[in-house]
């Protein structure tokens, strides 16, 4: 384990002062849930430290985490390892492994979630929605009806007003989960990709 | 020039019975406008024969082409060159191919329309608005209020409702565009790439 990890876990509280409210260390919790390389690897996210318990996937230049606050289920980010702002600023490699990440992750997730179809987005700067400033793919397994219309809303308003509905705002504030929650998702999802 | 295209440039008529009514050929009209590999090759959307007018960019495995119906200014499509329903079923190559053509073609577009962000989506599978079923990448350049929220409706409503702006439902119906406008454009776009 490296230095810096070490200082990760065992010194949660202190670090609290460093890292933005947003994502937290939560010092040895959900460690006990899973041995890896994963769990001795150091993930940022824009200026949030991730913890590796929250990470279901790796490869050589992406990773793979639950969301903190989820539209749908089985709705997950992938990054690239290194921070990035923009999707033009990846170099070609960074490019090509984080949509090879997205699409195997998307496949293993709208199957565990019996979903039928996927949604693939990147808000790409802060006009798209992005809050983030980290290169991160939304993807959400979706199904029929999962974000059906109500026509009995929208029939009476004007076409400009219907367009609000395609806004993308997959960033914005929601309800954080419990990290135990995080870590248990993640273990589940982990278990697809062994 | 192939067999088959010339029958589409010379007998635009006929192809009007075979062709969906979302997009035709619309025989010679177009080709005034632009000298290129591209003017002779043969490009299809799912179902549907893509003018080559409407194609400003093409790459070994992937095409960009302008949007019947367009959300924003700007909104394109990146599309694999071989017909596939999902993006599972892409080749590594063509994802990296389709993703790198994205890329580019997101960053000349947010540049020429003078935006300051971009959202990139795939609609993957019907359930997450996909209409045409052949995988494609909607870019969008955005700009600062371009879907900016309307208080004094969605104040009023629930949560629940509030999620249906989530909603990516790029692929609806909306009035189409005529066959010189799609054409004018992808001019403007294709002297980007020169």
């Amino acid at each position: 384990m490296k230095p810096t990890q070490s200082l990760l876990l065992s010194s949660g509280s202190r670090l609290l002062l460093l890292v933005p409210s947003r994502r937290r260390s939560t010092g040895l919790r959900g460690f006990t849930t899973f041995k890896s390389k994963m769990a001795s690897e150091a993930f940022a996210f824009g200026p949030y430290k991730i913890d590796p318990a929250e990470v279901f996937y790796t490869s050589s230049l992406s990773f793979a985490m639950v969301n903190l606050r989820p539209v749908l289920p089985g709705h997950v980010l992938i990054c690239p390892r290194r921070e990035v702002k923009r999707f033009v600023d990846l170099s070609a490699d960074e490019t090509t492994d984080l949509w090879l990440t997205a699409k195997k992750v998307g496949g293993q997730l709208e199957h565990y979630h019996k979903a039928s179809s996927l949604t693939f987005t990147i808000q790409d700067g802060p006009q798209a929605g992005q809050t983030v400033p980290h290169v991160h793919i939304h993807i959400l397994p979706r199904k029929a009806g999962d974000f059906k219309e109500n026509d009995e809303i929208y029939d009476a308003i004007d076409e400009k007003e219907k367009e609000l509905k395609q806004k993308l705002n997959l960033d914005k504030e929601r309800k954080d989960r419990s990290f135990e929650e995080l870590a248990q998702e993640a273990g589940e999802y982990r278990k697809l990709f062994l």
